[in-house]
């Protein structure tokens, strides 16, 4: 970790101006905090009013201390804010968590007015956290620089988790759940308005600490992608992970008219896609958040996630089943070997097979239930367990099941889970260290997540972190007319139909010849008219010179009587393929290039039938990703019609991906609809396509 | 309640057959329960061995105890259960609950001697729960007739809630959870192999107990669904409700490979279908069905259930914006007039929309909740709240935020829940009788079912339910080919193409002429080979004389040597129109005719843009379900297709639907796709069908 983040976590001395000997105010629950949960540096209240504060002896302003403290805590209102920091900076202090409310989050004023406070404590070298934050605590070194009143309620406990949200109440709800079930967290960090340290700096941070098998964390925006990023390689360099909350799904997106694609994805698809890369978990609640943080303490491997149900209910297997199909987790095909064995053990009317009915013989054999476990735990496909115990009660020896399911997973390494709907049974295997839930509702999504996590931190860590190219200028701005569209794809590599531009009937005439003779398409052609077919601009399927003749002439009026200058038509080759798709970019300001491919056609936005991936990516992530789309079963052939060219269309995602990416500065959208695609090994074309620069 | 249910759930006397004194064998424990709950009829111990059994007088056989009781346990090994079957019949036993396992779930012979069971049972008048049944239980009377060790460690309360359920497991499951939190349970029945009174028929039975709110059913198959229609309507008409589990989504329906329809939809299809009309909801898993109990005990109308959030927390809000939306929960818009009212309560950093933020302010000002309640309670609009209570602590006054809270809904009678991850926090509300929840998923989740729940329960209402018409016969059987398929659709209702069947290509020229000599489809036509695009046998776009003899005479080859006798060819009017629609029956053996409606073409079994209907329905229901495709804008006009003819179409799916009604014993499946849309007022038409009918 930096200084700076030294300085907020395990500072040698905090200052708190603002002071009060009040333990329920602001100014005064940091020190009590920090007296309470054993903070062994030193803390100096400040305070002109007093001589002490809470035991310690309190000092007028931060001058008089007689030493710059590593941190200070500013709790004093936000008018008198930024004196102070000037104050701190000017003194040299590392880093300052300013409390007060009133800047950014109250619009432009109050954004100016913060963006002072962060100049003026960079101009003395400071760091600051907030405004508007609740602050950062460490609960290891008891440097609690918060002034939460969640842990008046429910106490503090170090353990291998940290939480760093950008909400004071989001920073608190996952701890609360944590602690209540007995888990401790270290880093508890809530930062507010982010105008220096953000919430993706401090995710970094504590990303360093070996300690820390778990970050969680609450987004509202991602503001530094480059940091989050940094603190997932970090993380997962020694295996630990990272699950967030990304809250607020803009709607931004969808109000650009002009870009479908963009309208398609929408900014939280960029996110998505972000998150996904870099291996962290996105949750989509607070129960999702801490959900599966027992398996994730435990950190055994999960394989490929085939799990076996076992339960000596039927009921519990049937609806386990049923839950493990909705999250697509796999239910393992046991092998030969062991449904072998498990015959031999399991009573007559037990079910030999997964989910495995163990009966309520259960009770009955104390060894059946270890047996079983033993059989399993020779299974190379058995990845996870579950075990139900639905009820139990007089002739349950839920002490030894829950010793057996303990050694098990420890003796194997393989997760283990347990539900049960009685407060008695899971204290009894809570305590022998087993995560275990209510329902098998929660059992299931928690190995399911758990499973689905691994999988996209191997994916993130096999794929290289690129650097970005240079950034190339296009020339031009808005949006571009066919030809223009059509000549800047050919350039970024993607397959696009022989066309010609021509200016009236006779052209069209000579481009039908020059294309061969064969059957053409003739369409309107102007920027301002994106959507050619609602003004009955594209003609198909035409196959003599008087059809084309006429069809442009037609084309030119229209377009000259919506008020086009110099209009043009395009004649291209009719491309007889297989099936429709589309390829569009929106480039992100945040996160860059997002690519999307889908089922094409007029109907693209109704069907949604879309998959949308960050630049860079190889053609090994475009097939992964088409294997998600509805319409996949196309790429291997379906009834009569043949396999399609998948490696065409991969190729072609990812030149325009690429290009993408060179052009992310100048690039706002392309929409390419219909991208058509041939049969494996005859090729993908654009045959219409449009594309739109930054600026107007 | 009938005799038959007033013996088990209110007996004046019962006797246990193979009864211990060991409270915790099978057939000790109902009479420990019985007489530790509180039951004040007479109990009668049946054991040839023992003189008391728990106090009670023991009695060597059921003769000896000189009267008949109203209802018997029989908790004997299976082999030994037939003739205590029969001695209780013989004696005029009302009812009878077998618990022995070892038979249908066995296997034929187990099965076989189940229906000994019944049989004996009926030639004396007697019924039967189970066998392989956990019993009855009414904690009202103590008429526990119930071996569950459940309620040994989880004691009963009596409530207004029902348990019924196939399996003892998931019977005791949700009790735990309902006990647990404090709220109880009247009627808890787990029935077994329901080889006589089956779960459905408890369900009816106890949707007559005019205390019974709410009643939660597990089922796994459901045995029979008059009864429980009967049993919704009977929850419905005292504004009682029915939630349902059914779980183990069948397979079969997609293993069924001649019908596309029936894979396409399967039997849970139907099941959704069936229980929707009749106004229960399926809850998902365990937790989804105790989930909303406390609201539903509340009996507080969800109006159009849109739904105000209000937090101290601005992240609280954020977040359940989100979760508002992947439930469709509408959130309320506020009025001009509610948000002058707020705006003047909630400080100037508070935001006065939706979600409330009414900042960390909550703690200062307290008067300020009661207000802001007040003020949503005079929105019109404000049908439901939620309170979301992150954190609490020093300063906040939750006794007071949980009166008022209390204080709204029961004045309003708008429900209101609240969330908030402290135990602490939630004691305090569930003390004060506001609905709880630990996270706001949970809250969002709980409202947005009791919301769509009572829509459901509305439509049911209005619904009529008809009576079936009696069946009529069809013949023929197995697959029809395509004249047989397009004639019965044509006598069904459902509008056709016009079209001729020919045996040679002279008879195919004439059938063009006759058709107008305009653009035709020839089709090879045999019932052998449903799926004939994948044999090259059909031919679109024909216009000339030449090419309909050339493919015709291609066709009946290809036929032919496909070993088809007596080969056709269909020779249909070329159909234009504006999108591909498809129509489907499948006749559950269960539920009847499951009518399908959805994106028709090549790709239908992977786009999956379907609904489906249970018949008979209206044309209203049709266009409401048809609201839920994908496809949905098309029926109003999307970018340059027309508005297409939903009318048209409504009206061919009810025709569809009523003949299949009709001749639900004959019909097996039908599959018409396409089924051409025209635009509005232009018609639909079906240009290929195939009709399965019963047998081979």
């Amino acid at each position: 970790m930096t200084e700076t983040f030294n300085a907020l976590f395990a500072p040698a001395s905090v200052a708190v101006i603002g002071a009060s000997d009040n333990p329920n105010k602001v100014g005064g629950r940091p020190i009590h905090y920090m007296r309470t949960f054993g903070y062994t540096g030193e803390v100096f209240p400040v305070n002109p009013g007093r001589a002490t504060i809470q035991g310690y002896r309190a000092y007028p302003t931060l001058g008089d201390i007689g030493k710059t403290p590593d941190a200070v805590v500013i709790a004093v209102s936000g008018d008198a804010t930024l004196e102070q920091v000037r104050v701190c900076a000017d003194a040299g202090v590392q880093a300052a968590v300013i409390m007060a409310s009133g800047f950014a989050e109250t619009g432009e004023a109050g954004r100016l007015r913060q963006q002072q406070l962060v100049d003026v404590a960079h101009a003395g070298g400071m760091r600051l956290v907030g405004p508007n934050a609740q602050g950062t605590a460490n609960f290891a070194s008891g440097a609690v620089l918060n002034f939460s009143t969640m842990f008046m309620e429910v106490a503090p406990k170090d353990g291998p988790i940290a939480i760093i949200s950008q909400s004071g109440a989001a920073s608190v709800m996952p701890y609360a759940l944590l602690r209540q079930a007995g888990l401790g967290v270290r880093y508890l960090v809530a930062t507010g308005n982010d105008a220096d340290l953000d919430a993706c700096a401090m995710t970094a941070a504590v990303a360093e600490d070996p300690e820390v098998r778990l970050i969680l964390v609450y987004l509202e925006s991602v503001t530094d992608p480059q940091a989050l990023a940094r603190a997932a390689t970090l993380a997962r360099s020694r295996g630990a992970s990272i699950i967030a909350i990304k809250a607020g799904n803009s709607q931004r997106g969808a109000r650009a008219a002009a870009s479908h694609t963009g309208a398609l994805v929408g900014n939280d698809a960029a996110i998505d896609a972000f998150l996904a890369r870099h291996g962290i978990w996105r949750a989509r609640d607070i129960g999702e958040l801490v959900r599966a943080v027992p398996l994730y303490l435990q950190n055994r491997a999960p394989g490929q996630g085939r799990t076996v149900v076992m339960s000596h209910s039927g009921a519990v297997g049937v609806m386990a089943a049923d839950l493990a199909e909705r999250h697509d987790l796999p239910l393992t095909e046991l092998q030969p070997p062991t449904l072998d064995r498990l015959g031999a053990i399991l009573p007559e009317f037990g079910t030999a097979s997964n989910p495995l009915d163990m009966t309520a013989a259960l009770m009955g054999k104390g060894d059946m239930f270890p047996r079983v476990l033993d059989a399993l735990g020779e299974d190379q496909q058995a990845d996870m367990v579950m075990v139900g115990i639905p009820v139990a009660g007089p002739g349950y020896d839920v002490e030894a099941l829950a010793r057996d399911a303990a050694a098990f997973t420890r003796r194997l390494g393989k997760p283990l889970v347990a539900s049960a709907p009685q407060q008695s049974v899971r204290d009894v295997f809570l305590r022998h260290g087993v995560p275990t839930f209510i329902t098998e509702g929660d059992a299931i999504a928690a190995l399911a997540q758990y499973a689905a996590h691994a999988r996209i931190e191997v994916s993130a860590g096999v794929l290289a972190s690129p650097e970005s190219p240079t950034p190339v200028v296009l020339d031009g701005s808005g949006l571009q007319d066919e030809a223009r569209s059509l000549s800047l794809l050919a350039e970024a590599g993607v397959p696009v139909v022989p066309y010609r531009f021509c200016s009236s009937a006779d052209e069209a005439v000579a481009a039908f010849t020059a294309l061969g003779g064969g059957m053409v398409v003739v369409k309107g052609c102007a920027a301002a008219v994106p959507h050619k077919s609602e003004h009955g601009l594209v003609h198909l399927r035409l196959s003599d010179a008087a059809s084309v003749a006429s069809v442009a002439q037609d084309c030119l009026s229209k377009l000259r009587n919506l008020g086009v200058q110099a209009a043009r038509v395009v004649v291209a080759a009719m491309v007889k393929g297989r099936h429709e798709f589309a390829l569009g970019v929106s480039v992100d300001p945040v996160f860059g290039p997002l690519v999307m491919i889908g089922e094409g056609g007029t109907l693209l936005e109704l069907r949604r039938d879309i998959v949308s991936l960050l630049a860079p990516f190889g053609e090994a992530e475009v097939k992964a990703a088409c294997a998600r789309l509805r319409l996949a079963p196309l790429f291997d052939g379906y009834r009569d019609i043949p396999a399609l060219d998948l490696d065409a269309l991969a190729a072609a995602a990812v030149a325009l991906g690429n290009w993408a990416l060179r052009h992310r500065e100048a690039l706002k959208s392309v929409d390419i609809n219909p991208l058509i695609a041939m049969a494996a090994g005859e090729g993908v074309v654009a045959v219409d396509a449009v594309v739109e620069l930054q600026g107007t």
